[in-house]
């Protein structure tokens, strides 16, 4: 039996230097594909990943250029579209590192919805800024005719901010494992799913315009498709406690226990490391195996011997 | 056992009185949801669609809004785009059709490539307008820049013209059909598919920036996964002979050879009602039953009691 893995690619690493041309992106999406193409004959693959930059440059077209007969398309709707683009890339780039060997690949890319709780706390607080740039008086304006929440950015403008709540459930998770069990290769839960709610009684979904992390995404997909690993890809080998110190140093073997020791100590970024290492620890306590590293080590990594792997 | 269908949707029909919005496309959505809901039980079911005004909406707002740090995603990408924004409407109108019920849908999008042919004489002679308007000066210095080509569109400006070739094989059909033999609603082949040429011998694919009529697609796709029946939805109960003059005529029951008659007579419009009848008859012609007519009539089409319905 082929072992069941998850990995979470984050959304920037398609784009090397910044490079947001789909020339550009495409390439970086080969690189991935070979990967992945290899590990096939070995693991049951899905495929998540990130869609910041992308779903960025999608919201600034749509809102820059937006007129009543083409309107622009709210978030959710948006988050639809960077689905639809980096997983239509990322399907060629594994059919392609197929064909190089002779043969078939077996890969689809799922649109998928993810459910977020209509009273996460998340929402009262909106932090995940998103879109263009404006000035104070502009961001004010804008926030009154759209109901928008905006806040100044880091000295560098004002802009929108919206809610990061945490995912409950991936919609189309019984799709998702058919496929796996079938022998494909699935992209989903991309830019960590379109946010919907669902009603208690009626089970309704309806989108709402919001921002999920993808590793928790990621993570929720891998418990709920019974994944055995789950890894979130990101730009460096390992975690590192110290980081950017003298003294940093590389996390290899780990238990949830130490890694939970150095995350109080806050050894790890918000909105950056943070994350990723909460994911793989809540993948870790359910008795899976959570890695992280980059795309270069992803194979040593599966193998135990790169990679930050966490056990329970 | 169940029979399998495919539906072949216009995009202009999401898109009511000209309604653009996200908002007011999810409710055509919602009725289109209805209907195949209640199809489910009887049928195996793939929901293919256009794209016209989505993508051309995509494309208006990716070139206007282009920058260097956000660069325009090019027309074969938007349609990836397009088919991830049309996908998830219509899978959540799905889910929550079922969720009426008291019941969970089996219900995903597959983001879709589908090859042409690289000497297609389409590409020869680009015929498709696409995207926003141009006066004659910047429409010809853009072509110099882009190398697109560039035509006067019917007296109301200058547009960027490509080629409409014809469908050759859907990448994605063992997947959508695997799907659809495990009780799945399949969304597919969005906006004709995302077109890619494949090379004879490494059989790699390549992104063209070209656009697949979506009919003679949903009707390749049908062919593949050996459907039963293939129905083009669109805005009339039937096919009309004599359309638009006092002796108009709806076609109900219809041979091949009778509709390739009135085709040969010129019946039926380029680019509207033309497709339709053409990939009816193609259809038709291998044996399944080809169906043409309107969202209302469906189920009774189905039936035999409505529509225009084509048999060898």
């Amino acid at each position: 039996m082929k072992k069941r893995i998850v990995l979470a690619l984050g959304g920037n690493a398609l784009q090397k230097n910044g490079e947001a041309t789909a020339e550009a992106q495409k390439k970086v999406a080969i690189e991935v594909g070979e990967v992945v193409a290899k590990l096939a004959s070995k693991y049951e693959i899905i495929v998540a990943h990130g869609n910041g930059p992308q779903v960025g440059n999608i919201l600034i077209h749509e809102e820059q250029a937006s007129t009543d007969k083409a309107p622009a398309m709210p978030l959710e709707t948006a988050v639809a579209m960077s689905q639809g683009q980096i997983g239509y890339w990322l399907t060629q780039a594994i059919n392609n590192a197929f064909a190089k060997n002779g043969k078939k690949a077996k890969v689809a890319t799922v649109i998928s919805q993810v459910v977020v709780d209509k009273n996460d706390p998340a929402f009262k607080n909106p932090t995940k800024p998103i879109g263009q740039f404006y000035n104070e008086k502009q961001a004010k304006a804008l926030a009154k005719v759209t109901g928008w929440t905006v806040k100044e950015d880091a000295g560098r403008g004002w802009r929108r901010v919206v809610a990061s709540p945490k995912p409950i459930d991936i919609v189309e998770k019984r799709t998702i494992l058919e496929l796996v069990k079938d022998g494909i290769i699935v992209i989903a839960a991309g830019g960590g799913g379109i946010p919907v709610t669902r009603t208690k009684v009626l089970k309704r979904l309806k989108g709402v315009d919001a921002v999920i992390d993808k590793d928790y995404a990621a993570e929720k997909l891998a418990e709920e498709v019974k994944a055995n690993i789950f890894v979130s890809v990101t730009a460096v080998p390992n975690v590192y406690i110290k980081y950017g110190t003298p003294n940093q140093a590389a996390l290899h073997n780990i238990t949830v226990k130490e890694l939970e020791h150095y995350r109080k100590y806050n050894q790890f970024k918000a909105g950056s490391m943070l994350p990723k290492v909460e994911a793989t620890i809540k993948f870790a306590k359910k008795g899976g195996i959570g890695i992280i590293t980059d795309i270069e080590h992803l194979s040593e990594a599966l193998q135990g011997k790169a990679g930050t792997i966490v056990k329970k």
